[in-house]
């Protein structure tokens, strides 16, 4: 149990502790945990959490970002749901360390995903 | 050097690599650096730098949490401006390890600071 964990009320998580918090699929077992979040520089919003599956779903990476508003926090589960299946990360868009400092493989991620992107004007007014 | 601050140009950082990435005042020296951000987990936003600014200023405490939109990312620099004075760190609200869950404290520290609050309707449509 990490301190995020330990503090499922709390509003607001330490960007240090966010690592080894759960994420659950539609069950009640998670599916995985998060590792860290990617956060944009100039506005502090975090863009991606890459998520950590361990072994058992025998993915080719052991790490996959995953776009932010695929993730809805759970107060009750004191972690996060997804909607994200096995197969959608399977069929993920190739990657490497620097793809999300790539707009096009950010388009075709947030595509994948059925995600607005974090970018341009639809999801805020600024 | 911390890795945030070997790609001042990236757009997105880890939330582990803000570790350690620099924070100026108006001139040209680092006044302090951030320790690490405060996120809401709902939203994904970063409400809270923690900073910390070493020994020199003789300040209460070690490490002080800043709002967010008091901020912003200079890629020149590779790190951080900020607006906020010695005198307001001084003068800032009394806070203690849980104070960013106490909403009066978050409203009576952004006056303090003349940062807009990130809770709200003033800064997005949503």
């Amino acid at each position: 149990m990490t301190r995020a964990t330990a503090h499922p009320d709390h509003r607001l998580i330490s960007g240090e502790d966010v690592h080894g918090t759960d994420v659950y699929g539609a069950g009640e077992e998670a599916i995985g945990e998060i590792d860290h979040l990617l956060i944009e520089k100039v506005s502090g919003r975090v863009s991606y959490a890459v998520m950590s599956f361990g072994g058992s779903l025998g993915l080719a990476h052991s790490h996959y970002p995953i776009p932010w508003s695929a993730l809805k926090y759970d107060t009750a589960l004191g972690g996060y749901r997804t909607g994200i299946t096995e197969q959608q990360l399977r069929d993920a868009p190739d990657f490497s360390d620097d793809s999300w400092e790539d707009r096009d493989w950010e388009s075709r991620t947030h595509q994948h995903y059925g995600t607005p992107p974090y970018w341009g004007g639809s999801r805020e007014a600024a």
